[in-house]
């Protein structure tokens, strides 16, 4: 007879309902699979009273947590309540019971990434938190196992859906920013408060777990340089389009000199690279490894069964382990790195000036350039009068020498505006 | 003390050069991330005279391949050789003595993967091929872990660098296929008989492989319908640019009332599709799951180091099982499946027909569509006089009924030469 493995859940909201309608629909495959029935015994939710549909019998449903954690009939935990407290201490409570863990929490993991690990080494259990990065993109997984041999030197990401899902409208129709962004509300690809994802916020929280899967180290939410898509304009669009270029929110993690550089923010991509074609609500997570070359790993971002599915792949895993009584690829942390401050970045900058129609304000703006050390690779005027504008593009400039750069230009009689400032990450990025 | 996983390796060639390289340049981080050191005891080559670089002993050298499979310094058997014979009998006598093999070779995979993953599961050991499909991309391994808790519908895959080098060239550059081919011989991305490449086998091989996983069953190689891109013209790609597609040699695996159906050929491809942008020698392969939804992994199809990065991932796994007496997960083929004839496929079809240049072709032409139960989704004239050609793409048609069709335009007075006949894809791939 197949070995049943008995599930407590924790949350069942959006991500919970996914795993348990999968692991009700692909019940028969998965045990043909692996060996072993899994069975949700127990749920933790905060509404008792809510209709969860066919996939779960109204007997496993409990409000308490920890009962959960702590219940015998339990053998593996899937955390998918969000947020630090209490999935922190419900996980950590788990795995000092010996019951392996696994999350979708992001934020936790994030935050609380290298505690969380070396709580698991300690007690000898798997932690697996496939379904916290790209939902239902395999990317832990192949970074941590498929990738074990071989030497990661950058990884870049479109990590937030609703961002790139802004950005393709805006790129595809022309349109503003505060225009798609309504519609995507009203369409609920956007949050109502959407700051999270606008401002960058989620996609550093996947950029930090990334960072410290590649690099072997410890990499948290608030080492990452953050910068939301807030300000970008159609007329950026434009530009960058016109010069052959795409605008991403990108997440960008790679080693310089020994320090881990880590970074979210819009920026201009060549329209050639792999990234530039993943549209809509998609993520993908690009990867540059010293033997393997570049890879890229594409899919849906979010979602009730797309990370749904992620999280029923770990379980699986994590279930095939148990039946074994061995243990999945953990977290290696063995180089400690510093954070790279971002004043010491260098790569291209696209600069959008308004400014007075009238002769020598070129001069003006290249001397203040100069004088800082950026050189300008390309420069136009855009408009007449009043709209005049000056679009720079300069070449390989030190962040810190650009931004004293764009103050002083703040400070030059015929520069009336300094509308725009985003990051140009041409075909060798920045580095 | 860091324990040994010893390794024997069956072949030196490309990729073997590639996985002693990478052994040795990441050594250390490999032992950090397993807590094993990976030590390449023995290789079996046919020139033991040449020099192997200084990632390889001389000492470790032999030209008997089964005294490496036997060798007990030998843990772990790494079959980077190829070819069905005589590799397919050391890996079964390996699995025997129940030592874990890791292998690249797609050949034998293809033909013979149910037999060994059979002999494998009696062994209890492990049986890793991520190699053997894609060269650096991850695919196996997420299609057998991360996937398996959802119900993969279909993969689409770009399995061919050769050929998407090719066709990469033709489209961007308008140039013909015996140019470009020539080109790539004397670049060395095409064997000077460039057969298995072009002509599909590469491809449906490694098609071949991922049906099976995809869908818990046995395809082998020569159930894989299989056309080259030899007669793909400048004008097929011509026309396919102007309705909006690329043409790309394209592994097709889809499972339509419980029977396979799965087929490498030249297709035309919506530009917005993922896989569109995929260029030069790249592959990429497209899995659609009923959870997870549409997810891509792209990466360097072959290579001395990518190939071997995939190999080492396999090692570094199949020791982490070793370590623990575990094994990792094995291949279900729990449903035994038919392979559905290529008649019964149901797509769009372009046509590119030699006609006359006169009054009457297209209500001729039409007449034998009609006639056949094909229906024209649109249709017109490029050229003149001697050169008029008459382009159809039709709505969705049955293979067979299109195959009858061409046969009867054959003999149309009017029509002088059936030119071309590709498939297209389109958003909804056939089914």
């Amino acid at each position: 007879m197949d070995r049943v493995i008995r599930l407590g859940m924790l949350g069942c909201g959006t991500v919970g309902g996914g795993v348990a309608t999968i692991l009700a629909r692909e019940a028969d495959d998965i045990t043909a699979r692996t060996g072993a029935k899994l069975e949700i015994t127990r749920v933790a939710v905060r509404d008792p009273g809510k209709d969860r549909g066919p996939a779960l019998a109204d007997s496993v449903v409990t409000t308490d947590p920890m009962e959960v954690v702590e219940a015998e009939d339990v053998d593996v935990v899937v955390e998918v309540m969000g947020g630090r407290r209490p999935a922190g201490d419900l996980i950590r409570r788990a795995l000092e019971l010996g019951k392996p863990v696994v999350t979708a929490n992001k934020e936790l993991v994030a935050h609380e990434g290298a505690e969380l690990y070396a709580a698991a080494r300690a007690a000898g259990v798997d932690l697996a938190y496939e379904a916290a990065v790209a939902g239902a993109i395999p990317i832990i997984k192949p970074m941590k196992e498929s990738l074990a041999g071989d030497h990661v030197q950058r990884v870049v990401g479109i990590l937030n859906g609703t961002t790139n899902y802004i950005l393709t409208r805006m790129t595809e129709e022309g349109a503003d920013y505060d225009e798609v962004l309504g519609d995507a509300q009203a369409l609920g690809y956007a949050e109502s408060d959407p700051t999270a994802d606008v401002g960058g916020h989620d996609a550093a929280a996947k950029c930090a777990i990334l960072a410290s899967l590649a690099f072997d180290t410890t990499v948290r939410q608030e080492d990452v340089f953050t910068a939301g898509i807030e300000s970008v304009t159609a007329t950026d669009i434009r530009v960058a389009d016109r010069l052959g270029y795409v605008i991403k929110l990108l997440g960008i993690a790679s080693v310089v000199d020994d320090r881990v550089g880590v970074r979210v923010h819009p920026a201009f991509l060549p329209k050639t690279h792999p990234l530039a074609a993943v549209r809509g609500s998609y993520n993908a997570v690009f990867v540059q490894a010293r033997a393997a070359g570049e890879l890229m790993f594409y899919g849906p971002g979010a979602g009730a069964e797309p990370t749904g599915s992620a999280v029923v792949g770990d379980v699986i895993d994590v279930a095939r382990n148990l039946l074994q009584t061995a243990r999945g690829a953990t977290e290696s942390q063995h180089r400690p790195m510093e954070i790279r401050p971002i004043e010491e970045l260098t790569t291209q900058y696209y600069v959008l000036l308004d400014v007075e129609d009238r002769a020598g304000v070129l001069a003006q703006v290249a001397t203040v350039l100069g004088d800082h050390d950026v050189s300008i690779a390309q420069v136009w005027q855009e408009g007449r009068g009043d709209s005049a504008q000056l679009v720079l593009v300069t070449h390989q400039a030190r962040e810190g020498n650009l931004r004293a750069t764009v103050d002083a230009l703040d400070g030059v009689s015929s520069v009336r505006n300094v509308a725009s400032v985003l990051r140009v990450e041409s075909e060798v990025f920045g580095s």
